[in-house]
C-alpha cells in the first residue's frame, strides 16, 4: 500500500431540493489516501492540479432520474473536470509523470479508476490550465457545437448568450476566424467591454440593461439570425425565435437561466420554427470527443499565433472551489472558472 | 374576350383580429368572368373541381408581417389548394383540357397566372381530390416531413398528434410500412378508432380524454419516443419532449392548437433538447416540391395495391367552404377537409 497521506477534498453534503446551491451545500473533509494504485487495479493516482467549474454540475447536485449525467454522491468528494499529474499507473495506457485531464475528484488525490474519459496531454507547452477550458470540454463543446450542429456558413450572422463564458467566448472567435459577424450578450459592462475588446466580437451587449430583449436583437441583427448559440433559455431564447433568419440554425448548449428554477420559464414563440423552418439541436460534448484530435490540430496554431485569446477566472486553493462554483449561476465569475489545487 | 359567365366567389371580408375565425367572416359573391385567358397573358383559366381545406390557411386570416406565405386580401376570393380543369391556355405547359393541382382560388373558375406552383395531373385514375391531400401538398408535406425531416429508422418508436388529419393519417401509415411502432392521437373516439381500425396505427388514444398527457404517452411509449410529428403545439408539445429518448426528432409540421390564441401557451420542458439531444425541427412543404416524382414512384403503388387508406371529409358545393374550413380548427372534420365545388 505504501505511504498514506492526509487527502482534502469538498464534498457535496445532501442532494439540493430546489433553487440556488449555496457555498454550505459543500463542505471540506480530510481523509487519508495512500499515493500507490492499489495490487491489482488498472486505474491510476493522480494528483490534482487544476479543476473547473462548469454550469452543467449543477444538475447533478440534484438527484434526478432524468439527468443526463450521474448525479454526485452525497458524503463523496465532488466529481468533475480536471488537470493532474500522474503519480503511480496501473494501466499501460498511462505513466507516472504524464499529465492528463478529464474526470478526477475535488480532493487533492484522486484513484481513478475509469480511466476511458482522460485525455493524456501531449502539449504541456500552453498553460496547463487551458485543459479545464480551451483546450478541454468547454473547448471541446465551443468546436462542436458551432461548427458540427451549427453547421455555420462564412458571412452568417451569429448571436451568442453568456458569451463570455468558457464556451461563449470561444465560439465568437471561431465565428470571426470564420468570416461572421458576431454579437454577444452578457450581464455586466466588463463583460461587454471584454467581448468587444478583447474578445473581437462586433458587436455585445449587456442584458440586465434591456428592457425589451427581441428589440435589443432586432438592433443589432437588422436582417435577422442566422446562427444562435445558446447557452442560457428562457426568455432569452424567446426573444431570439422572433429574430430568426429563415433556415436558422440553434445549437442549444445550455440553459443556465433555467437551472435553479423550481419551475422553469414557458417559451411562447416556438410557432417561429415553422414559419422560419429552423432547426433547433440539443447536444452533449461526450459524444464529440472522437475529433479532439481535429480540434487540437485547429487550435494549437491560433494559440501560438495570438488569433484566440483565452480569459479565466482563477480561484486559488481547493477550500475555494464551493464559492467559485457557486458564482457561475449569479454570473460572477469573468471568464472561464478555474479552481487551482497545485501548481508545480 | 368572348362569352363572360358568372362566377360564384367566397371572399374573406376583413383580416381577423384574434381567436377562431368565424363562418361570417367569410362571404360568398358573384362576379363575372370570362373563359378565355386575356389576350397576352400566359396564365390560364380554370374550372375549379376541388379545392383544400388546409390549417395553415388560419394564418393567411391574419395580416401580419412575420407570415410565412402572404396573407389573404379582404374582398377578394380565398386561395389554396385545388384541382382544376384547363379550360383555356396563354402557355405551352398546359393545354386545354388538362388538369392540374396547384394554388387556385375559392370561386367557380380561376384565371391563374402564376403558373409555376401548378402540377399537371399524369395519373387521373385515381379519385381528382385525392390531389387535394394523398396526392397533394398534404402528401408532400407528411412524405417530406417524415423521410426528409425525422430521418426515420426501422423499429423506432413514431408519435403523430393530430392523426386522423390529412397529413397525420399518412406519417403514420408511412411509418407502419417502414416498420416502426406507432401511435396517434386525436381528438374524438371516432377517430381513434380509424386510427387503429382503418390505418393500422399500433394504438391510438383521444387527448381529450387524458388529464395527464406525459403520463398518457408514458403509458404508451414506455422506452420513450423517437420521433414525434408535431402538429399541435402546446401543451402536448411540452408532454412529448419529457418523453422523447436520446438523439430524437421532433419534426415540426403545424401547431394547430396555437394558431387560434391570442397568446400561445408556455413550453416548459425544453431542456430536454439538451439532455436528450433532441433536434426539433421545423418545415414548409415548398422546399420538397422538387421530390414530388419520388414522392408519386412511392406512393401511387401503394395506393393501388391498397396499402395505404386514406380518409376524406367531403363538404358539397362552394357555399359550404367557410363552414368546412372553419371546422378544422374544432376538430369537427375526420379526414382531409375537402370541398366539392363540381363534379365531372
Amino acid at each position: 500500500m505504501g505511504e498514506m497521506v492526509e487527502n482534502k477534498q469538498i464534498v457535496l453534503k445532501d442532494y439540493i431540493k430546489k433553487g440556488y446551491p449555496k457555498e454550505s451545500d459543500m463542505v471540506k473533509q480530510v481523509s487519508k489516501i495512500s499515493l500507490n494504485v492499489p495490487d491489482g487495479s488498472n486505474g491510476i493516482l493522480v494528483k490534482n492540479l487544476y479543476l473547473s467549474c462548469d454550469p452543467y454540475m449543477r444538475s447533478r447536485m440534484t438527484k434526478s432520474e432524468s439527468g443526463y449525467v450521474e448525479a454526485f454522491t452525497p458524503g463523496q468528494p465532488i466529481t468533475g473536470y480536471g488537470v493532474a499529474r500522474v503519480l503511480d499507473s496501473g494501466t499501460p495506457k498511462f505513466k507516472k509523470g504524464d499529465l492528463v485531464w478529464g474526470f478526477t475528484g475535488w480532493e487533492e488525490y484522486s484513484l481513478i479508476t475509469n480511466t476511458g474519459s482522460l485525455f493524456k496531454i501531449e502539449h504541456p507547452e500552453v498553460p496547463l490550465s487551458y485543459y479545464t477550458g480551451l483546450l478541454g470540454m468547454p473547448g471541446m463543446t465551443a468546436y462542436a457545437g458551432f461548427y458540427e450542429v451549427a453547421t455555420p456558413k462564412k458571412g452568417e450572422y451569429v448571436y451568442i448568450s453568456a458569451a463570455s463564458g468558457a464556451v461563449g467566448q470561444l465560439v465568437g472567435q471561431f465565428a470571426k476566424l470564420l468570416g461572421c459577424y458576431v454579437v454577444g450578450s452578457a450581464g455586466s459592462k466588463e463583460k461587454v467591454d471584454l467581448l468587444k475588446n478583447k474578445f473581437g466580437f462586433d458587436e455585445a451587449f449587456n442584458y440586465k440593461e434591456e428592457e425589451d430583449l427581441a428589440a435589443a436583437l432586432k438592433r443589432y441583427f437588422p436582417d435577422g439570425i442566422d446562427i444562435y448559440f445558446e447557452n442560457v433559455g428562457g426568455k432569452m431564447l424567446d426573444a431570439v425565435l422572433v429574430n430568426m433568419r429563415s433556415h436558422g440554425r440553434i445549437a442549444v448548449c445550455g440553459m443556465i437561466s433555467q437551472y435553479n428554477l423550481e419551475k422553469p420559464e414557458g417559451v411562447y414563440n416556438l410557432t417561429s420554427v415553422i414559419m422560419k423552418q429552423l432547426r433547433v439541436q440539443g447536444f452533449l460534448v461526450f459524444e464529440y470527443y472522437h475529433l479532439y484530435p481535429k480540434f487540437l490540430e485547429l487550435v494549437l496554431p491560433y494559440i501560438k499565433e495570438g488569433k484566440i485569446n483565452y480569459l479565466e477566472d482563477t480561484a486559488e486553493g481547493l477550500e475555494s472551489a464551493p464559492a467559485a462554483l457557486i458564482g457561475l449561476f449569479s454570473g460572477r465569475n469573468v471568464g472561464k472558472q478555474v479552481v487551482v489545487v497545485a501548481r508545480e
